[in-house]
């Protein structure tokens, strides 16, 4: 027997989550003796990711939404990397490691068909390339892959615009935005403090301000003197009130978050939605659970970029399963820098 | 000489506009016996359209925008048939029918240059086919092709979806609503009045209600119980808010007008934003003068249509083109049922 400390969901949230009200911890026992049936094995977390798209899952579940409620008073699940070891399926080997959506727990044990209904694949590349396993759940994982599809897919990007992006230290935007500078475009980004403005300015974007000390409608006018062609939206309410204003004709939104919004009892309203007709814009929303095919190929461009060390990728790291409450409300509040990601085994 | 009435643009408005203010009534003086530089050619209006996108143009002409805003103290234009009176031009000859947009003005002068500015082309198609001069500005006109273009090229349209159609008794709404239904769709609209509701149902509407009267979130639910697909957007404001929460994962907004914004001081802001992630909404703006090459197949098909008896098109006729004002500001109202020309002369 050993302790599998848990990470539950305890109770549906109104505004933003409190930790040891909404999110406690459990400490359960797991025999990892137990013999196993076929097709079950076990796994051991290394390292899980806290989003904020999780915000919208904390939730009754009969509501619908994209993402499937948790269930209160059972483990968390989220994108996590896994390594398995004990093994009663053909599918997977001691020591394999595992990407997909794993439960916030130590220990998990699943069979051939839950992994699958999981997303789990094997993902046994950062044993040899010498890439942090966080990173796979990061830049190479389900925020990178939405920074790349919606560059491509929504936002069609071409060399010669300029783009804004929103949130763009986080884990989504800061990897949008050194895509969008190598393939030619002016990039322009905000962040919530002077850190994190500085290491935009570091990673090649070609300007940044601090949306709670600037006037962003005015550092708007005076960074993208030629309008704004593509917005990563991450934000929502009066960020993308004002960007639509400063939006050029045939401009594309892409609708990936809304993170102001999320807290909120009553979400604000927006203005100046009249842009979108006279300039032409496309506003498209996406969520990247739809779009797995457009796994591989992002893999291969964004591993390669990393290892010709063309891509920097912040992150914080919290040492422990038991913090992950706090570092899931770090994101929300925006307290974290760069990607949130949680330790929970040594890797 | 001959008296040339003209429609000036006199003030611009903050909110609705007033007859005898902002717009005025001009007599002037025309000589239909001058003798005609080469290229030059003499029109008689015959039927001239007004259209909500026009308070848009009733603006400072500092502020840019799609269409250019009209000229303070000259006559305004827009989409008229016109005939040629008197030619010294080889493109057109007398008797010739024009589509384009004139000058609201019962003579005007043109040569080949201006008239190419105005996108002036012959259409004798009405001197044959039977089908009403004034068509030529609605259903086979700007709003018709307004109509085609965003159901197939923006709202990607398909058979067995829901389309819902706000002010769907206008000149847009009632021709979108006719092709959605001969293309296989439910189509459900809303219109501001038991007469226009009536007509809906009587030309092919699956279902349609008073937004004045009923309550349209309620309305929604019951008339769109396998939610929306495709809105096609007229109205803006609190209409958009409600319609985003019935909208179906993957729905398309055909971005076409905001009516009930363009005579607010201050427009509204609109909540339920965050649907576009969460549903993956695409919400697209259009402006139909960017689309001129989508005429030619638009009038083959609804002049076919038209011609199988298969589209009814209602309209309100003006006589005079004194009563223009009235004629457009009735349009901003909703006080004119289905398409509002203005009948400058006998035809």
């Amino acid at each position: 027997m050993v302790t599998n400390t848990q990470v539950i969901f305890s109770k549906v949230p109104s505004t933003f989550p409190v930790s040891g009200e909404h999110i406690t911890i459990n400490k359960s026992q797991f025999d990892l003796e137990a013999p196993l049936a076929e097709g079950e094995f076990i796994v051991k977390t290394l390292v899980l990711s806290v989003d904020p798209y999780m915000r919208g899952r904390m939730r009754d579940a009969s509501i619908k939404s994209y993402a499937p409620a948790f269930i209160l008073g059972q483990p968390m699940d989220g994108h996590s990397v896994m390594q398995v070891i004990k093994s009663n399926s053909v599918k997977t080997k001691e020591g394999d490691y595992l990407y997909g959506m794993g439960k916030f727990e130590e220990y998990t044990k699943w069979n051939d068909k839950t992994a699958s209904e999981q997303n789990l694949v094997v993902r046994n590349d950062p044993k040899s390339n010498g890439i942090p396993v966080s990173y796979y759940v990061g830049v190479l994982g389900m925020p990178g892959l939405t920074a790349h599809y919606g560059l491509y897919a929504i936002g069609n990007i071409k060399k010669g615009e300029t783009i804004y992006i929103s949130a763009a230290s986080g884990a989504v935007g800061q990897l949008a935005g050194q895509i969008s500078k190598a393939h030619g475009l002016r990039v322009v980004g905000s962040a919530g403090s002077a850190e994190k403005v500085a290491y935009l300015k570091e990673i090649g974007f070609d300007a940044a301000f601090n949306y709670k000390t600037d006037d962003t409608d005015a550092k708007l006018t005076e960074l993208c003197p030629n309008g704004v062609d593509v917005y990563f939206e991450n934000v929502g309410g009066k960020m993308l009130e004002i960007v639509l204003t400063h939006m050029n004709t045939f401009g594309r939104i892409i609708g990936c978050g809304m993170i102001s919004q999320y807290n909120l009892a009553k979400p604000e309203k927006v203005g100046n939605l009249m842009n979108i007709v006279s300039k032409r814009l496309k506003f498209e929303g996406f969520i990247i659970f739809d779009h797995p095919e457009a796994e591989s190929q992002f893999l291969k461009d964004v591993t390669q970029m990393i290892l010709d060390k063309k891509i920097r990728y912040q992150e914080t790291h919290t040492k422990g399963i038991e913090n992950t409450p706090e570092a899931l409300l770090d994101v929300l509040t925006g307290k974290n820098f760069g990607k949130q990601v949680v330790d929970v085994a040594n890797v």
